[in-house]
């Protein structure tokens, strides 16, 4: 029985009102479609949000953009073969990204190729050195101090607060940002120091916050050494053509008397190389400058000649939307593919949903509740790499082991369709499984 | 009266032995030598120990290493335009380093442009997470915990120190490495936990530590978390062509039953671009996987770009030291330089002892008691910069008064000579005052 008779006898039926013999008859099916995969044992790869060798040759200009001496002095008249320069980044590459973050140039620095990093040396310095001059170390007020993470996010934020015994609070997402009356309970903790953010076209679930999520956050009741660590790692990142809004949160905070609250980050990984672009960073004038004066003892600057690389190359920001629309044209085509093959082999089975994102790199999967981890475990045996379910939650417990993210940016298109036709079996394995063992037939 | 009608009537004495009317005549001479000075105000830097120029020009080969998408590609047959491969960097960059570093490429790291980021991410993690997995933090021991300092040294290392409250205790260096009665009696102390060490041409007294040095630092007797900061940085950096030798300090730690005690740092710094290069680490294979694994919670990697550019331009170890000798070609005669201004003008005066060195990037200055700041003032009114007086001691504070730190690697060879013959007369004038002062006579 080939696949397409499958689909006419399961017709638009959900997967669970199906009598019992019927679905044992469709679990039956999927498995020696399943076994037909394992055989074939063709290796992909959903896991990392890895762009494609096409989208990093987009930006293959930077390896010629500074070839001579004459071309390693900026406009200030800095060698950037040489010491100094500003620990904030050359100017004009703060201008360039400056529209990108929402600050003026004074208000953004701009470092070597990882905005993780940046990240990561922030929460340590505010731990051991508190967010202000004067201020008290974080590690010393409460062990634990407290982040907040709305869930499922990104599993290297929250790796950074597992390393330093950060306890980690997850907070539901409601497609318009996390829940704000449960932000705003928790965030009145004075333990309660700071708040993962993915705030445009969200990993993995793809969602922007809205103007009133914003409005909350920035105006919300916290300790007053309260961080939003604001990654917004995706704004300029769009998969349609009527891009996202989301509001300025430097202004927002500003305008509700918390200046100080929001560390805004982004990186060029996902626009010219991955780990070999630069990061950035924004924030106040008062936050810049405790910044600055930490990372000035961590190190005399950042790489100026890869900055210079950067301006020539991609200019302005009109040459930053002019790349990334290119970038869009290689990357919509994989996303249409996953969800085409979704709604094709899932569609009406009512055993999973799926995120259609208009930004970013992911799609967000949730199947039943309990299925995750034997899902990915079933794809990975036939050759098909996903992110271990439960990675996208703090500690790597998804309490209903259901969420699993996909990223399709690597493979070519037709492979990212195989791979998710592979991966829409393992789904209907193990949900038929699921279902037929909530009935007593386990085998 | 010209300079060497001056220095005729001195002679051969020293300033503390002339009766008090040559003294005072002398006084005065300089004096108006030191008015001459300031008002032609020809501004020279001596602070920066900086490469100049033509020494960074020694390494253009690196902007057109890597011009081609298909130049991009490492032997391993990762893509560097992209992300992954080992958060220890390229193995090619590892096998080039690791005979500079005298460690296996499976023990190095080479990381983005900055090792002094690398000294402080290491001290980060062993404040907030012990030296190894399971040890206590540092900063959950001891509050301070203390650093061994040999002084006067670099004051990056001490700033580190001072950012995280950890508390430097100076110990007086000998010409053959830090006094190690004093190391041994003070590193007993359970709240010791690492020491600052420039072990070769040291910053800024150009010494280089004896294998009796290395072998006591290997065995003495400390906390079993206790680290050597060993900042290896002028390793291949010779001023003449009998290099200096070093004891490996891995082997010497791991020969005394203490394998993981050393942490090597390294750079290119001064070998390639400044700022621009690569900062290398290498440590025991325990330590290694404990760095590594902190550091991947930090970032997903360094550029992997300047490692190929590097790897293709430096090719091997003797290409490395082709490289530097090249710079010794630049350099040496502006040491050369600074030496004779110094032995024409100071020679015999008493005032004045100055280091010869054979490698590294500074000349180390000590001047009469109570002095060094007043010239480092009279130096920056006529147009001097030299790093302030104090600065190369823990907390900026020289007890004696007495240490200037001379950078001659930047301005031309004319300029260092005009600049430190200025100097000297700075110097002249600030010690004949103080030995007029010491006999009562202050105008």
């Amino acid at each position: 029985m080939t696949r397409s008779d499958s689909e006419a006898i399961l017709g638009s039926r959900e997967l669970a009102r199906l009598p019992t013999d019927a679905l044992r008859e469709f679990r039956d099916r999927e498995r020696a479609a399943y076994e037909a995969i394992k055989v074939r044992a063709t290796p992909f790869n959903l896991a990392r949000g890895k762009p494609a060798t096409e989208q990093v040759a987009l930006a293959d200009q930077l390896l010629t953009a500074v070839t001579t001496s004459e071309e390693c002095w900026a406009e200030d008249g800095t060698d950037c073969r040489n010491y100094y320069g500003s620990p904030q980044g050359l100017i004009e590459t703060r201008r360039l990204f400056a529209p990108m973050l929402g600050a003026p140039p004074e208000q953004v620095l701009v470092a070597n190729n990882s905005s993780l990093a940046l990240m990561h040396d922030a929460v340590v310095y505010a731990l051991l050195t508190g967010v202000r001059n004067g201020a008290a170390p974080w590690r010393d007020q409460y062990r634990p101090i407290r982040f907040l993470c709305p869930s499922p996010g990104y599993d290297r934020h929250f790796q950074v607060c597992e390393q330093y015994g950060i306890e980690m609070i997850p907070v539901a997402l409601t497609g318009a940002g996390p829940d704000m009356n449960e932000v705003e309970r928790l965030a009145a903790d004075p333990a309660v120091k700071g708040m993962w953010c993915v705030p445009k076209y969200s990993n993995p679930t793809g969602e922007t916050y809205s103007s009133e999520t914003v409005a909350r956050l920035a105006r919300m009741r916290t300790a007053d050494d309260f961080r939003l660590f604001w990654d917004n790692a995706y704004s300029v990142h769009h998969l349609t053509d009527t891009p996202d809004w989301l509001d300025n949160v430097l202004d927002a905070c500003a305008a509700a008397g918390n200046p100080d609250r929001a560390l805004v980050f982004g990186s060029t990984s996902k626009i010219t190389f991955a780990q070999a672009g630069l990061g950035l960073f924004a924030t106040s004038p008062t936050n810049m400058q405790w910044f600055v004066s930490r990372q000035s003892t961590r190190t005399i600057g950042p790489d100026k000649l890869n900055q210079l690389r950067h301006v020539r190359t991609l200019r302005d920001d009109a040459g930053i939307a002019a790349h990334m629309e290119r970038q869009r044209r290689l990357l919509q085509p994989k996303f249409a593919a996953v969800t085409e093959v979704f709604a094709a082999r899932l569609g009406g089975t009512g055993v999973a949903t799926w995120t259609s994102p208009r930004g970013g790199y992911f799609i967000s999967l949730d199947v039943l509740d309990g299925c995750a981890q034997r899902i990915v475990s079933l794809a990975k045996a036939a050759g098909i790499e996903v992110v271990p379910a439960g990675r996208t939650f703090p500690y790597g417990h998804d309490p209903h082991d259901r969420n699993i993210r996909i990223a399709p940016s690597f493979p070519p298109a037709r492979e990212v369709r195989a791979a998710v036709d592979a991966l829409a079996t393992c789904i209907l394995v193990a949900s038929s499984e699921r279902l037929l063992a909530q009935r007593g037939i386990n085998a």
